[in-house]
């Protein structure tokens, strides 16, 4: 398959990538290398698709939003997470079907956040959960059998180091990617795939 | 128990009144009559709550959203979409703690479409979800003992009976009203409280 991977440089993008080396056909997208798309931008989306030609697949595993305790959220902070990971993420499926194959597939990524809050999380609840809603209200209205999915990965050991904590409570990229993995080459549509690894609970 | 509810004069909003009447003191805002407010614009939410005073409790039932078949969703339908209900909603939880006593509350109307999609509500399912993620999220940092729920109502015999459809498969908005009132006077916070009739199945 030919599958565009729009961040493919972060954490997660570099987990997703190893995981379809040898699959799969990658065509790496994001802000500073491979295709250049800033997903804040309807603009930059349109032209990343125009360059990319036609797809069998899109995985996108970027999208920023604030992260600080409820009460330092600011207005902007909000505008920022609604047109960063929410809206950049919806133009993304909305853009991206001309550009896929019949059968092709979307997979975006969503986070614990959405279902799990946390203090600081507010504005990452807010817009992991939208996307999750959209994500199941797309598949139902995709055409030409297209499928849409969310992954939605727990804390990542790599992101827990990054903190100086003990990177084992989480879920290393590489086997977050597989989830996407999988996503790309199942029949699934509308689906929001939890990828967690299970919680470490004390005498582990 | 004062109440501010916001959108008192809508469907659900006129079905909260009829549940409250009674028992507690309402004091009714809406873009039209009572208080003046508009959600969209963040200064008139700030108006609304100093001219309300202190409070026990806030309801709100207001919040536009497009809803049109998906490859009709223009980038505007999202950005009314985001700015009416879902931000106007998240900006009345963020700006009215200030305006509650210890202990009171905040409770929001999501909608079925956040978890049940259909056909041409793509833009609700976005909004709807990502007020319910807010919801969990507001709770856990929510000051002073303060609680935060939504109600999540399904098709409302109103709605049905003005698309000449069969009122008897929704639920009334008097129905409706009476989870405001049982979210206002219980303990729960972080909750969303499905609101629905069963579904008609053959034979009923």
């Amino acid at each position: 398959m030919r599958i565009l991977l729009v961040g493919a440089t972060g954490t997660i993008g570099t987990g997703i990538a190893k995981a379809l080396e040898g699959r799969h056909e990658v065509i790496a997208a994001s802000r500073n290398s491979g295709i250049h798309v800033d997903i804040e931008d309807p603009e930059s989306i349109r032209n990343m698709y125009r360059e990319a030609g036609t797809l069998d697949a899109v995985i996108c595993a970027v999208g920023g939003a604030a992260f600080k305790p409820f009460d330092q959220l600011t207005d902007e902070d909000f505008a920022f997470s609604v047109r960063d990971k929410l809206l950049g993420n919806v133009n993304l499926v909305r853009y991206g079907f001309g550009s896929l194959r019949d059968g092709g597939s979307i997979t975006l990524t969503s986070g614990t956040l959405a279902q799990q809050p946390a203090p600081g999380g507010a504005a990452y609840s807010l817009v992991n959960a939208g996307l999750e809603g959209f994500v199941r209200a797309a598949a139902l209205e995709a055409p030409r059998g297209i499928r849409v999915n969310a992954v939605s990965p727990g804390w990542l050991s790599e992101t827990l180091a990054a903190f100086g904590q003990d990177p084992s409570g989480g879920i290393p990229a590489r086997d977050v990617g597989s989830f996407f993995v999988a996503a790309v080459e199942g029949r699934d549509t509308g689906r929001i795939i939890v990828a967690e690894r299970a919680p470490l609970i004390a005498g582990d």
